[in-house]
């Protein structure tokens, strides 16, 4: 937890730009498994931590945009509690904690919001993404639990993306911290990965660093030899020589700061040649997006011209053809890269995506886009000091797809089919970091970068 | 997955059991984090996989009692999923695969429940445990969400109650499998227990090694040096030469079948001679329990037997007084044992506990107690071959309930509170393993056992 001190200055920045009526924050509650008392590691929304930094189920907070109050509801622990969970602090240390010094029991929460409602103030909230929570808001607003989702307060969610978007010192120091644990989880997949070890073998061990030094995975860790897959997260099969091994993992830290990165390495530690030229490729779209990112400029521009430099790397292979600026705009190049460069990351690993896309990654100026492939970009918008985005270009063969569209005959004029088809076999490359938008540029994140070149792969596989 | 004609004999035995009507079984849905794409490990419902077998989120499968037809429910992949999750078998084929023959996309599930509704049809189901599931069944049967639990058929826990207790050869066999994991999760905690090691880098190790092996955790892992808190999940604390670290966790496989158990070992690989006290008075109560267990023997009996052997070992260390059969008849032993001998274990670690522990642990003839202590006892019913229970006793020293039963003079004929005091600082001891009942008596779960007495723990501490 952060001092109190920025939690209040938070909360007052959020006040000052709704200007009136109720913020209703609700915290998660406990995630069942298999029944009820089974549950899932706890995980607090990313907003409430964001503004009331409390980490445990059951509670809520509200600041009042009209009077300038704000308030913690959470219980108090009883005996029961104590035997088996331990002695916690009260509800008033923990609101105190934060800076909030008018706390109360969660059954006063209806009646408080109930009071706000029959005053005809509104009650702005965010879009649940938990059912629970859909529910509980159906109890608290009276609108049905199935419909809550679109009675979420735009003006709350555009309030919190500017908040949230320019990360401060204290956050981006939890940043490097949880990539230096990504450092960690990847180069031991790197010295795992052996001909005959199990994926699943290797993914549990990563499992266990980012639980080890933090709370758990960012998100559900891809490992695999199918990287043309691109959330693959079967891992039931042994490494084979010559396949390639594509791991996306990520750290979330006891804070819930994230680490989000992807290496693709060569099963035994050896780069054949058609693999290396592939790999070098994506490096190079890796590189370009590190050389355009900066203040000023929007990620979709990055993103195309990250774009052209996987078709001119495609073209040199005589997998693509034609020119590679019409290739691009008419989409051609998606075949190989149906996904976009990248996506904020903060306390979520996609970055307040709860709070829509739409509203974290575009604005009026940038909107997303319709075309396949450029339609999967998460963020467009222009770049600002402070934000934290990830730099993720990728190369695959997805069989299903280029079967597709050669049967459709799609962009013809750009690819070259009888050559692709020859890589139906090679499964997917993607290279990821994490970068922070300096006033200058970017830097990456954490204190060292995880071998990403040839040879440096090749160098830590080998040791 | 087990051989399909398993799934068709267990429905075909529920079917006989139910008689009439129709069996709704709705498999569980992806649990999101922190935003709606940000899910935890995908977890199948229980009696999902139990009739139903398949592992995959948006699943309903339904047993007809009357006509003796089975349909799953499923939705065939796209290729937008194909790109993202890789060609996965159609509904038709993952049907088969558990001996179904008729399979629908999931629109129609709401037309066949409807049919069903209109039909004056009684629908059973199990009362849900996610609130995604209960806004899913209010959708289809027109019940308020937060009212379906209320309306879970009974009759429908009974019968399953009654089947999935008596474990099958195939299941013991995972059973078996899932144990020998939490070996390697135990004998691990207990190498790396040295003083200076953090509980939460032991914890992410263990939470590793049932991710590489298995699925993941059974449940949150326990470990931490205040085992006098039962359900202790805080592991912020760095391992202290002279203190008890207590291990409670188990491993979850592929096929959901599970294992848990408890070891407590002393900080730097040697118990003191108090803790050695007391820690073979928890040892004599679980070698009591096995040795009662056994079919025809009431659990909750095994369970005041066990609390007698507690209270003698006390009362041998000047902690308790009096009469032992007369303390246990009044519950004051419960001081230092507030929970139950143990559950039932298989597909869940406490197996079945979302159809009610009333209906699994208990019967006509045994009922719950209100007594505190016993009042926590999951499981009091007659033991049968096949049932798989955990045997769990524990002592501990709960400051704030020492407190507070002195300050009540709770129990004084039968409690040395000057002497009690003493031990406030020692924390709790909690031995578990996992049994199969056998024709003749128990035998435990798993290929070997992991070190259990002081000698054997000292001896893998000090290798």
């Amino acid at each position: 937890m952060f001092d109190s001190i920025i939690y209040q200055k938070r909360r007052q920045a959020l006040r000052e730009k709704i200007q009136s009526g109720i913020i209703l924050l609700l915290g998660n509650n406990e995630a069942p498994a298999n029944y009820p008392d089974n549950t899932y590691k706890y995980r607090q929304d990313s907003s409430f931590i964001y503004f009331f930094g409390q980490s445990h189920p059951g509670y809520a907070g509200i600041i009042d945009a009209d009077n300038g109050e704000d308030y913690f509801f959470g219980d108090d622990v009883d005996m029961d509690d104590i035997i088996w969970m331990g002695p916690q602090p009260s509800i008033k240390e923990l609101a105190a904690q934060v800076g909030v010094s008018k706390s109360f029991p969660t059954d006063k929460l209806k009646d408080f919001i109930g009071k706000a409602i029959s005053q005809r103030r509104k009650i702005h909230f965010l879009p649940p993404y938990r059912h629970d929570t859909m529910m509980q808001l159906e109890d608290l607003t009276g609108i049905r639990a199935s419909m809550t989702r679109s009675h979420a307060s735009v003006e709350l969610i555009k309030a919190i993306v500017s908040l949230r978007s320019v990360k401060e010192a204290c956050e981006i120091a939890e940043i490097d911290k949880a990539c230096n644990v990504g450092y960690e989880m990847h180069t031991a997949a790197m010295r795992l990965c052996k001909p005959g070890v199990s994926e699943q073998y290797i993914a549990g061990i990563l499992e266990g660093i980012a639980a080890s030094y933090g709370r758990m995975v960012s998100f559900a860790t891809i490992l695999t030899q199918h990287g043309e897959t691109l959330h693959n997260h079967d891992h039931s099969q042994l490494l084979q020589e010559g396949r390639l091994m594509l791991t996306d993992a990520g750290a979330e830290l006891m804070s819930y700061y994230c680490s989000d990165h992807t290496r693709t390495v060569p099963v035994g530690g050896k780069f054949t040649s058609r693999q290396r030229d592939v790999y070098n490729i994506v490096l190079a779209c890796h590189d370009k997006a590190l050389e355009l990112a900066k203040p000023g400029i929007t990620y979709k521009s990055v993103h195309l011209e990250v774009c052209k430099v996987l078709a001119q790397g495609l073209k040199d292979l005589n997998l693509m053809k034609g020119d590679i600026d019409d290739a691009v705009a008419a989409g051609a190049h998606a075949l190989f890269l149906p996904h976009g460069l990248g996506h904020m990351m903060g306390l979520d690993v996609h970055d307040m995506e709860n709070l829509g896309q739409n509203y974290v990654g575009f604005d009026d100026e940038v909107q997303p886009s319709t075309q396949f492939g450029l339609s999967a970009l998460r963020m467009g918008r222009r770049l600002q000091e402070g934000f934290v985005i990830t730099d993720e270009p990728g190369c695959y063969f997805i069989p299903a797809l280029i079967d597709k569209w050669r049967t459709e005959k799609q962009h013809t004029d750009f690819l070259n089919f009888d050559e692709i088809e020859k890589f139906k076999d090679f499964g997917g490359i993607r290279l990821e970091d994490d970068i922070l938008i300096t006033p200058e540029g970017s830097r990456f994140t954490g204190e060292k970068r995880i071998p990403i070149t040839v040879e440096e792969v090749e160098a830590i596989m080998n040791e």
